[in-house]
């Protein structure tokens, strides 16, 4: 079975990172919402790459306890001074605004203004990113330095909005593999000029996706490019009787930064997911931490709210909140690094194979170890120590037993998911393994003799958008 | 809801500790043991402060594998020398005598007397405390450099007191909650002139029933102030059929002197009593210790023998045996802080505000999170980080399945209980959740709109002693 | 009871050690191999000590996925120089030959020769020890330093083998205990001149062996003297139907050295064997280690294969594969130590005390503590702390409720089990506690009043060898 890590392989690793980042360089200076053309336009240039299905959902549309807000379009803000000068400009970055202002044109003193004003004091250089979704309000981001500057006095105050009925808007991307069992992967595409947060996570997930779409899939995949809690519920409440084919799942964010992984556990805590990417972690070179499941962060936490409980965790490098930069200028095109996006979709690629190569097999001569030496698999030698290989071999078939996954096989042997992986398909090819059906699914496993009746083409007709 | 932490609250600490000192002060001088009148006096006293029904057990009395004995009485000890002096005096100190010991009056040379008598050479300043209940016999306590110093000659011995049938004593303070379920407080009160072991637990369980006397309460609260292990094994006794209603238990002692706190677990190990006083301990602010379960100790011992297996846990400040002033007279009433008193009571409120306070909830929302932010339950303005009352707001939603308690919750999030209790109030307010019956119970939770039962007045009627 | 480490305490322990090693020389210089001659001889020699059934199992015999061999003999083995210097002498060591060579007799070149040399460069002293039991091959092993002597030239080279059909021989030792329920103590008796490996596990296991043909057993006990791998084989596969008697296993090797004791867990990780082991070796005071199980090691392999999943797990001091020494002439006389022998049988006498002692009571007087001091059980002045005699005590009172076993109690009280059993021993004869039967077996305990149906003489005829 060919694996995705050797796919990834093909290209040489800067090379990858340099793709990678180029893609974060085109989509940095759109400006980004919840709805809009911001985030149409985005969706537009991913599914140049990959076949994207775009959904239009209609403002004022229930989504279980929320209702889709009114589209919001931005063309121009500034506040000018006494003299006509721009001192604060929309077109120099879109942060300056506070997202999904209300249009307003006003002349006002500076205390009238203030409190429309929002700064970081402690990075007194830096523009924050704020947004006001669901409160009626307008306001401007600016550096604190730049406040402080402000001179008592009138200004003009101008935000160019519109909040008016139209739609919220979310891209799918699908392959149909040969079970219907789902692995979603999700990010969100509705932050503005912020590199790390989430211009990484869309990137990398394209990439992976267009990986995918050369492969021969066991699983299904589901791609989510959504707006970020609004775009989620929308879409569970659109597919609440689907969801339980989900059986792994991933939200992909701030893997672009120079910090390590980070990995948050499911609700679940013991999802097969959860065990796959600690496993991928901890054999990934880099230290790396995993944290447990805590309802506050990115849309995991509707997919992991209570009545769902989907098993579906999230992979990050620096976790948000504990860099500077985050929701800031400061995270910007540098603060991304082109290794670091290689680094993380070589990750990403890994959990796929260790999700798509994990199975229970039985061990056909269960009764003593087989005799491996007749089929030139052990050292013709006795006496000296045996080679990770054979080691390899030995625990395949000592765990074999139908109950234990070549997940837990590798986790208990201390090795590699891969190096358990070829163990096993080289015993399977001489006789000594059979594979057993997931439990879960039924589904008969890769190269049984049973057709699969539940493999029917399914890649959906992808609409184009505008 | 009225939490009893507030009501603690309401005295200034230093007050608070004061008056606490001030009744160990003056039980301290009264000569107790497992009978007696000594026994009867300070029950008499705790009388004066809570309602208190006290039970008089006839000596003879079958009580499992154990009888209850005759009851002892002492009015006068002591050991002269020749020239007629006092050299021992139980007037001076009532540790001075073998506690149960025979009457007696001889004369007899040194070397026949020493069988007789109790030290510490380790401490040769301090008399120990010592007891021979079960065994006929007779003795004296004393310094060691006191017996050192005694010379060879004949000395005359007395001991007046009297071993005869009488009853064995106990008091029992009982408030009725919305529930029969009950939380069983158990203290021993038939130690002499010892103002840690044990008229610092009397003296806060005292202090806490009075407390609990103004609360509208959820369990029904039982305080035991009986004679160690006969007196637990003679309540066990009689009480046989009614102990499925202890759901939670404390053996409160050793809680005045200067160490940190001590909680040893009930013999199930993960009782809500184990987790409900761990949690209180982490969150206090001072170093505690969690001790397993062991079969020694004080009157856990018996609540937790194989037979009863209740789930009653002890909390002390050091442990016995542990500290060199234990069971001596150096455990006198400067060994004893104010301070530690009234820490141990807030320890105590704290306990029983979180077994009062801990319930199930069902999250009437469980699908994506609920829109707090349209029920003024959120920060207005997106993109800075949440504050801990939001996060216990969502730790709350996101664990309310009707499987997790608030304390559960609590300790998930890392947050004190307290904080996931108001936001479990605030949340129903909002009618985002709604109470799951006790499952052990059955009893109708606090609010719940279905009639309780079980309520019954059952406040007794308190008998005068003597 | 009397327990069997009274009874290797009978004997001084250096004069047990001396005797032990003096059984290591006796077998050292024999050519032991999987099959032949003096794997016969080695049988013999334990059959002076105990009753050894032997059994012969022919070439070509099908065991499982294997075949029983050809037998190997061999007569002498050399190479000569062109002077007719025996260069490499078979006389010299048995290991100077690869083990299973076929007979040659030929001149060749050093280059055509060096091929079949086998030597060990970071340890230019030692002769390796290797086999090639499978693949028909020849070969001698001798120290790096003297191949590199070797000078061009022509060299004869002679091995006086045979490999002919023939048998594979193994030595039974079976013990009939009050239960059919068997103790497997397992080690291999195929390596040649090799001190630790193997031959200090056959001889604790002979000594052990004599010293429970001396006691009243409870289980039975079958010792097993094999060829490593194809002998567990053979034997697993002729007991096929019998194996479920197994409820405890061990399998004894390197156990002379000077290493600290490393006790390698069976598959099942939480056998009763595996919590025995564990218990011994944290109370027999010198450091030591527990492995978790892997595939790779001695017959524990075979025996926890996963159609057997025996509870069988291995006891060595220092770990195959982890010592220089391991399979070289350097593990020879004065590598293994008496003391360390003497060491070895300890502990595995300690072993099997928990195995024979460990059993669950019922506590009689379940309720509340029974009164031990009117039955001379406890101390007689109260006051002071109590013994450790007296704590084991009040543990296994309070733990006897028919569910926890002595080894569980002795954990949980953190006291070796000798202490705890001695508890039980008296509690029971002073009526307080009662045997519960076993629930895996169903045998009525020993000292039950009711008879054991299945005890039945079973020590079975012994035939001769040759």
């Amino acid at each position: 079975m060919r694996i995705l890590k050797e796919l990834v392989a093909e290209k040489d690793s800067t090379d990858l990172g340099k793709e990678l980042h180029a893609f974060v360089v085109k989509l940095y200076p759109i400006c980004r919402s919840i709805t809009g053309d911001g985030l149409r336009r985005t969706l537009r240039m991913i599914q140049d790459r990959i076949p994207l299905e775009v959904t239009q959902v209609p403002t004022g549309t229930s989504v279980f306890d929320w209702t889709v807000p009114r589209e919001w379009n931005i063309r121009d803000a500034y506040i000018k001074d006494a003299h006509g000068k721009r001192v604060v400009d929309f077109q120099e970055s879109n942060l300056h605004v506070l997202h999904y202002s209300m249009p307003v044109h006003a002349t006002m003193s500076l205390s009238e203004l203030k409190p429309h004003l929002f700064t970081l004091p402690e990075h007194p250089g830096w523009i924050p990113y704020r947004t006001s979704y669901y409160k009626e309000n307008w306001g401007f981001c600016l550096p604190d330095h730049q406040m402080l500057a402000l001179k008592d006095g009138e200004y003009e105050v101008c935000i160019d909005s519109s909040l008016e009925d139209g739609h919220l808007t979310y891209g799918e991307c699908y392959f149909s593999g040969r079970s219907t069992d789902e692995v979603l992967i999700s990010c969100h595409v509705c932050h503005p000029s912020l590199a790390n947060d989430n211009l990484s996570g869309l990137t990398v997930a394209t990439a992976l996706a267009e990986l995918l779409s050369r492969m021969d899939l066991r699983y299904s995949y589901r791609f989510l490019f959504i707006p970020g809690t609004i775009g989620a519920i929308t879409w569970l409440a659109r597919n609440r009787e689907t969801l339980g084919r989900v059986q792994h799942g991933l939200v992909l964010t701030g893997i672009g930064d120079n910090g390590g992984f980070h990995y948050k556990k499911s609700r679940r805590g013991n999802a097969d997911i959860d065990r796959a990417v600690e496993h991928v972690l901890r054999h990934q070179g880099e230290p790396s931490e995993i944290l447990e499941f805590s309802p506050y962060g990115y849309d995991e936490r509707q997919y992991c709210s209570p009545g769902f409980n989907l098993p579906v965790g999230c992979l990050m490098r620096s976790v948000w909140g504990t860099y500077p930069e985050y929701h800031t200028s400061a995270d910007n095109l540098t603060f991304v690094q082109p290794s670091q996006l290689a680094g993380s979709l070589q990750v990403c690629a890994a959990i796929v194979d260790v999700l798509e190569g994990n199975r229970r097999y039985r061990n056909l001569n269960p009764y003593c170890e087989p005799q491996l030496g007749k089929r030139n698999l052990y050292r013709s030698t006795g006496g000296e120590s045996i080679s990770t290989e054979i080691n390899a071999r030995l625990w395949v078939l000592n765990l074999s037993d139908g109950e234990h996954s070549l997940l837990e096989i590798a986790e208990r042997a201390g090795l590699p998911f891969a190096a358990i992986s070829d163990a096993a398909d080289l015993l399977r090819e001489n006789g000594l393994l059979a594979p057993v059906a997931d439990r879960k699914t039924g589904a008969a496993p890769e190269g049984s003799s049973q057709p699969n009746p539940t493999k029917v083409p399914q890649r959906k007709q992808v609409a184009a958008l505008d």
